[in-house]
């Protein structure tokens, strides 16, 4: 039997980070996010800015071009994406830990003991949350997620090829807008 | 306060109603899955077996119709979703309960207490479940959920103008082929 891991995916402003540490913290495993961006820096060279950018999120200036449908991923993001699968192979082999975004339940689709979430919620609930967090640094919340679920979704079926969100993709989704954050690591819990 | 209601929408072959059932027997509240057939069938005249054909799936004999975009939803079928939306709406004002299928997620949009659940499983799964529960009678049951999908699709596309098994419009989707039916009952009782 292999590692049980946990990927936890998310839409932005949903919560689904702290949902991923308070899931990880009651069932004391790692939970790799900044953690992960680290690892993928350390082993591809690139600085951590950069690989957090790039790492689930078409950015802005690659927009119009995979917009178009003529894009195939610039080779600099092809390159870390390779980087990134390894890194997320090689921690779900060490031991059972939960891995937040960065495709990683398309990266252990073959491993057989994968608990795959997707936490997801209302656009109004995530701009509102992004608000709180950013006050006048992010000056249209609703605008700024609707551009990263854009970006995420396009990303992620560029790399993937599969629907980013799509129902089959996930053992079990959740409404972090209407489930408290601590019920949503509740549920996860009693699911591993 | 408006009564709570557990809206379960799920894929041919899930279990979902199976789930829906030990759901509300640990709740104690009723559950209305052929009993709401039975029920719009008595409001709207029709004979049960035509409700339970056509109140969530578009049938053979229109679905060409449906799929060429120029069909939108036949008098009859249309005047069955008015009843059928009636018949939903006055058993929510009534008390708590648990609604299979039917649209009833998009019927009670606007009812400001519902928990809307979701339950899919693998095209392997639901077609070995249909092998089990039919023999030969379905003789090709891969073929029969795949068609199935596909009807009650259209079906809910064309009368809600959403799309059917959109992570977004459910509190929260559970794989039945992953998680046993005993399982989601308790995590949808614990999300209650």
């Amino acid at each position: 039997m292999s590692n049980r891991i946990i990927t936890i995916s998310r839409q932005p402003g949903s919560g689904g980070n702290i949902i991923a540490r308070i899931a990880a913290k009651k069932l004391s495993i790692p939970c790799y996010d900044e953690e992960l961006i680290n690892r993928i820096a350390e082993e591809s060279g690139f600085h951590s800015g950069f690989v957090d950018k790039h790492s689930e999120d078409i950015s802005g200036g690659w927009f119009s071009f995979a917009a178009s449908g003529s894009f195939y991923g610039s080779a600099l993001q092809d390159s870390l994406f390779k980087v990134q699968t390894k890194v997320i192979r090689d921690l779900a082999g060490k031991g059972p830990c939960v891995i937040v975004g960065r495709c990683a339940d398309f990266i252990l689709r073959d491993h057989e003991n994968v608990l795959t979430v997707f936490i997801h919620a209302s656009l109004e609930f995530r701009a509102t949350r992004i608000r709180e967090l950013n006050g006048d640094k992010v000056p249209d919340p609703e605008q700024f997620v609707r551009n990263k679920d854009k970006m995420r979704k396009i990303y992620y079926q560029l790399f993937t090829d599969r629907k980013w969100g799509a129902v089959d993709n996930y053992t079990v989704t959740l409404d972090s807008g209407t489930i408290s954050f601590e019920k949503c690591a509740d549920i996860i819990q009693s699911l591993y």
